[in-house]
């Protein structure tokens, strides 16, 4: 089964999360540079998913780029990722306008944990079932940025309770470490 | 005529419908875990609707994969079928927001028995015009599973208007039938 | 220049028009199919739209099909037609949500008009500049039916100002000279 | 690493910005042509928003179509530029809701001088990490155009805060520019 039209209806998809989420920005009321003051928060959260969400979006670039054969049950590992990510938009928009309050940000956290095992849960329906897609299976081998990712993902939600700002610098940490492309793939297309 | 553009176009309509409908999953003005609650049945009906239209998706990718040629009767057969499938964002916030009452059920049952009729449609449509799609009519033979189906959304919505959850479960179900990808087209497509 | 980025983009474009629309078509509050009522003008003008922007996207499909190379005037005078298609869902909703009132009617009718010059102008720009494009040209010769629907677009507006029903269904007219796709460029695809 | 799915991906966001653009026209009340009247500066900052993300569209289309080989710091640049091109609906919005006025005017002048650079930047990665797209670079050379629109902004921006409508036409004067592509690439693929 070919991947082409698994790749374009993953790309729409995370193409309208990534911007429906500007729909959270909602239109101020007044026309003066303070009336958008009440809105950083927002902006600060959708800046945020933006970036997480392109960072999703590189990774399954690069994740199927070295992927030969899918079948079945990769359309429903790959919607299952696309569920988790279609939640962005909401909690991003329930974070930003409580203002990084506890349960939000935890929320959040929870949101992007989830999205997080849902790609590794992809990763290896690609790898597990086809021997066709060796080359992917060698350039993952452990995934240790992955299980840090989650273990991390962990600590922000449960620092989120007591002291939210804590837990959103948790989220920013991670997705620090993840905008720089894994070089493990790179490498391994280069060859 | 190509069938690419036609896939583009599916695709983009459906990656579509299954994301606004998040958009219905309002966000709440409490911050605390509790002003979730009520958003519990929206964030049902949600998975119930996105594992349907992700099985229209998979399905339809399953069935232009052996189709061969495509006329001006499928644009709009094909056409047709988006038609029912973009009214599931409505019928899918109808139900949410009413707890699953009775009439909301009823409807959702009636939106998902008229994208199955649409989707026979389209397969006929396929099938009985292009003697080159003849790989697909052999795969689809006597469509048992998209009857019983059929039946099931008759009798969901009966029983809705009754008992609302008992309609809701009958849905629920033939959603786990058609979780399997259909073995015939894949059978077909491993020759 | 290839034309499989203008198609994936108008593609892209057009799928989300006519899936947005069906945002117009709010949740009612009530939980009964009385409550549905009145929203049947809202779906009404929903179904025209849907078919209107179905025959524009079979249509711009088709006439793509013909053509082997496009020039820097062609993506402008495609996005200009993509401009006037953008509006119809706000023309959709203001005619559903006034119950086809006089004025709503001769604006929806307008913004049709609109779409169809749109579309005559970008035919002709594939034609005259491109030698290449002849098969095109020949197909479409004298435009009768494009010229025709102008003059129904023009009686339907100005019969929408005192009797908006009556524009509307000279609107649901044309659509019907059009649900057939266009026969000059299905014969001559076939050669 | 192949550009056929960075085009496709910047296509969809680029699309569904254009498109969500139009839900900020919010369907009046009355339905009379005077009830219209209120949309007017509305639907006057729609069309400048539509032409300039249509002019991006087209100037990335050029662009990409000169390029061979993109890398993992391409993407970033790519989605660094569809970040700020996302602001545009919500900047749209602002000024249009809000006549014109100072801030408004303003803010929607800075975002499109952070997309121009941002448009800038990714055709420096795309022309100095890779001797591959020599051809680009060839065809940029010194980005006069560029460099006089950013000019232009912060001028139009300046303008806006005592004479809004002479920061809105300067805005307008850029776009105008803009509006015929780039002859430098049209030239280079001629060859």
């Amino acid at each position: 089964m070919g991947k082409t039209r698994l790749e374009a209806f993953s790309d729409g998809v995370i193409a309208i999360i990534i911007t429906i989420m500007v729909l959270e920005l909602k239109v101020p009321h007044g026309a003066t540079f303070d009336a958008l003051l009440p809105l950083l928060p927002v902006a600060g959260s959708y800046v945020l998913s933006f970036v997480y969400v392109g960072i999703y979006w590189n990774n399954h670039h690069h994740m199927l780029q070295l992927v030969q054969k899918i079948s079945g049950g990769t359309l429903w590992a790959n919607l299952h990722l696309l569920f988790w990510l279609s939640l962005t938009p909401f909690t991003t928009a329930w974070m930003g306008e409580n203002h990084f309050e506890a349960a939000p940000v935890a929320l959040y956290g929870f949101v992007l944990l989830m999205c997080s095992l849902a790609y590794s849960v992809l990763a290896r329906v690609l790898t597990r079932n086809h021997p066709e897609n060796r080359a992917l299976a060698e350039a993952i081998g452990i995934d240790r940025k992955g299980w840090i990712s989650v273990c991390l993902y962990v600590v922000g939600m449960a620092l989120s309770l007591p002291f939210p700002l804590l837990g959103f610098a948790t989220y920013v940490l991670v997705a620090i470490v993840w905008l720089v492309p894994d070089p493990r793939i790179e490498k391994r297309m280069k060859q």
